[in-house]
């Protein structure tokens, strides 16, 4: 399987992430695709036209679009059912964290994309409202964390340990740590998963 | 189950064809939700923090997040595997139309907002890069009809139904069948069902 793949993007990550937990990385060939929104890259539009990573190449030709597919796809090679249940309630919930983890990593995507803009064409009312819903967004899985301070490990949890260590790499300033407790203890375990280790971003 | 609903989104227009195609639409009390990327709403973030629609909120308090959890949801009320493969392959590509063609109403949804700013606000790059995106995925989907021009309908193909609507509603002037005439044709089915007829777009 060939993925087009970058060592600092969250979405790549949550595949590797997986991929590690279901002893399926070395099966994986990573090749270094730079995706960015103002740069279409010929070389992944050539497999997925909307030029975004992850996009997973299988050995047949078949192309899997987007993280969700894939882990998913991953499970079920691996299992089925480890990081994903196969139905039932537990099945909604994590299906549901995960969206809500992917909708705060979109949202802190778009707002390092609005910041990258000169001043003058940055849009106050964006980054006002990419605050509002990002801090919501924090304090929401921290009361989840509260209820559940160890939920079982899976692609929900893939997914938020991901969107904190993203907030971590592009936006200390947030210090989303002040004030959530129990996501900040929660986030240690994960950062400590060997599966997280190997996947660390990194800039380069 | 209550959802938080708008008549011009594509996304709550996903959940709502396929409720209709799963004959559940009855079972579904819309409330009027107005999302918008600079306009954070407590009412919707009561229940999703993100402040975004489709949001279902289960009779049990469950809260279901985003639209492709929703629909799968709805599939599994009423099947399961109705509208998704529930294993093999047919999974694997239902769900990669479903990312591509979510994919693509994503980029004209952010091309919309970039083209609601003042223009001295607006990034030419950002609209290029959108321009090429949007015309590349076409021509993706143009390929994928012209090869299999009636495929089985399900979830890739609700997705891009709402996908080619939402570009007839809000990007006439893209003129999208220009060149593509199996997209053109396909398209003439998905809005001739009961399901698309029930859920068309309006302004008001």
């Amino acid at each position: 399987m060939k993925l087009h793949w970058s060592p600092r993007s969250p979405y790549v990550r949550k595949v590797m992430v997986a991929a590690h937990e279901l002893g399926l990385a070395d099966r994986i060939t990573c090749v270094r695709s730079v995706a960015a929104l103002p740069t279409p890259n010929p070389v992944i539009m050539a497999d997925n036209p909307l030029s975004k990573i992850p996009t997973l190449v299988l050995d047949n030709g078949d192309v899997l679009q987007d993280s969700r597919t894939i882990v998913e796809y991953l499970d079920s090679l691996a299992g089925p059912g480890v990081l994903l249940p196969l139905e039932g309630p537990g099945r909604w919930r994590a299906l549901s964290r995960q969206a809500l983890a992917d909708g705060l990593l979109d949202l802190l995507i778009l707002w390092r994309n609005e910041l990258a803009k000169p001043e003058e064409r940055q849009t106050e009312a964006w980054i006002k409202a990419f605050t509002t819903k990002v801090n919501a967004t924090f304090d929401s899985f921290e009361q989840q964390t509260a209820h559940t301070p160890t939920p079982s490990f899976g692609i929900g949890e893939i997914a938020l340990g991901c969107a904190l260590s993203y907030a971590d790499f592009r936006f200390a300033e947030l210090n989303w740590r002040t004030g959530r407790p129990h996501l900040a203890k929660w986030h240690e375990s994960f950062a400590a998963r060997p599966s997280a280790e190997a996947t660390e971003a990194f800039d380069g």
